[in-house]
């Protein structure tokens, strides 16, 4: 890492979140909504007027970071192509967000250079450098949430892929999935049995939450969220810890093909799904397992280890030398996952 | 690619196969049974002969050849530590293999530098650099035959991995798979439905060849190999042309979820069943499209080229400064797969 001054920024669906980071610290948290159903100008509008508190925040609590040469580091939902700082698809979560000359427009609002890449990959590059996979020269980082993401390091450098397109880990088909729709308008999917809507899902199609017929126990039953029916599985509630079980084993599987193919130094998992708990994270870790050849074998799950941070110090990594990232700016794309 | 005149050896289980490798153009190809039950010595005296000859018939016709710097290529089967030019394991087919030193006894015998690799990924190297893949900075070669093996090269560099085990993408679990048991000790694997003999083990499981109770018919429809089995399939039996079609789509959806995760620039088809027909051609093609998301959509699965001096073209390009192997000598490891 460098000792660059670099105001990174996490740009997702519904939250803007900014921080000043400085000899790979981070500091001054800000945060903001995401304007998101107001259009671009909107939202660059908002993340400008966050790196400003940040660097406000900054300038009057660190001596002499006043003079210091400021970059910006961005990792933002949507695939974002790296070496023109272009946002070249995104969802509907953020209206007009595609096509959006992300870092050319922060330059004008800010008056200092920016980077971009895909806040997955800002996640990947964060717990490679300073995370769960430090120390290492090749890892994948597994973000699974709201969708099921991810960013594979290799020689210290993101993949990128063609068109930006690298690190799409939740539409690797499984037996398990056969048959289900999945967000990307294929079917049978990972991500369409073992992210966090999918799991709500399965957990409605076998009938959980309407085991009494009582209006206090359908009351107390009625499950909205991943962390509802989490808590739902760890009180007891079988069909909930069914369906964690199946999106682990499912995504479990899933890792050890891949582990087979790029056999990483780690896999790191980390995501909204990561504090499941353990009738999510054991079948994940058995059918992993399951999978791994000989010469894989002893490659382990770990657990992410700097939380919302993560995508911070991947996106202000951008500008550190040892991440291979100065010239062609290596990053990548995905869905939001969190 | 170098003018660094390199002798090039494909050390297989059942023949070892070398040629000169001057300009990026293969001649003076000679060949050689392995003499795989004799033990490690055998084979590496076998390799040193059939070197000498490939030497002593380029010298005596190309001029001034015999004041080149020659060195040594070697794509070997096995898992092979690039590195230390190391054979780390390898199957029962080449007794004694594991723990060669490899690159060091092929230089004490002929008195010239060697650098060695794994055979599928010396094959990938070739089609990335001289073949199908040529022009590409990434690329996924597939090598479907007796085994399922692979190559990725991103930035011009082949994925070594951890415990140089990278590549093994017969090891992805596909559903058509479940509950058969898998060469590598597991189950569910896309080679044990998608290997050659994977699909002759299919063909016999349906009742193939035993159509008739005459003779004279069994005789004929005695099929042994994978190519009968193709032209059986070719002739019209339709329980071949299923067990084809079979093993195309499990190797396709397999390919089509790796392509989402890697986006490569190409994919190129290779090894024994790459001839096998549009029995096979077809669903794996249609199954690996229909996995696809959309920021990948548009990549196509390329036949390889080179035959089979793409092995010899990837372990020469071991000397060229441009494949990023001088340094630490890239390379990987898999099983034999033609």
């Amino acid at each position: 890492m460098t000792s660059t001054a670099v105001v990174a920024v996490d740009v997702g669906g519904t939250k803007i979140r900014a921080g000043s980071v400085i000899d790979d610290t981070v500091g001054h948290i800000r945060e903001a909504p995401t304007p998101a159903t107001q259009g671009r100008v909107a939202v660059l509008d908002s993340i400008a007027e966050v790196v400003r508190s940040v660097l406000r925040d900054t300038e009057a609590e660190v001596p002499g970071s006043a003079t210091l040469r400021w970059r910006l580091g961005v990792g933002s939902a949507g695939v974002i192509d790296p070496e023109t700082g272009t946002v070249v698809s995104a969802t509907d979560s953020l209206a007009g967000w595609a096509g959006t000359l992300l870092t050319a427009e922060l330059t004008d609002r800010l008056g200092f250079e920016a980077r971009a890449v895909n806040d997955v990959h800002a996640h990947a590059l964060g717990e490679s450098f300073a995370g769960a996979a430090r120390g290492t020269r090749s890892s994948l980082l597994v973000a699974a949430g709201t969708g099921i993401g991810g960013g594979f390091i290799t020689e210290g450098r993101l993949l990128t892929g063609r068109a930006s397109a690298a690190g799409h880990i939740g539409h690797i088909p499984v037996a398990a999935a056969q048959g289900l729709p999945c967000p990307c308008g294929g079917e049978g999917h990972v991500e369409a049995i073992a992210s966090g809507p999918a799991i709500l899902a399965a957990y409605r199609r076998a009938g959980g939450g309407a085991g009494s017929r009582s209006s206090v126990a359908s009351a107390r039953n009625d499950v909205s969220s991943t962390r509802q029916l989490a808590e739902a599985a760890r009180s007891g509630d079988a069909i909930a810890q069914q369906a964690f079980a199946q999106a682990g084993r499912a995504l479990g599987s899933a890792l050890g093909g891949l582990a087979n193919v790029l056999s990483p130094e780690a896999i790191v998992i980390g995501g909204g799904l990561a504090g499941a708990g353990d009738h999510w994270r054991q079948p994940l870790r058995e059918a992993f397992e399951s999978e791994l050849i000989p010469a894989v074998r002893g490659l382990e799950l770990r657990p992410a280890e700097l939380g919302q941070d993560a995508a911070l110090l991947g996106a202000a990594s951008l500008w550190s030398t040892d991440t291979g990232s100065t010239d062609t700016g290596e990053a990548c794309t995905n869905e939001e996952t969190e």
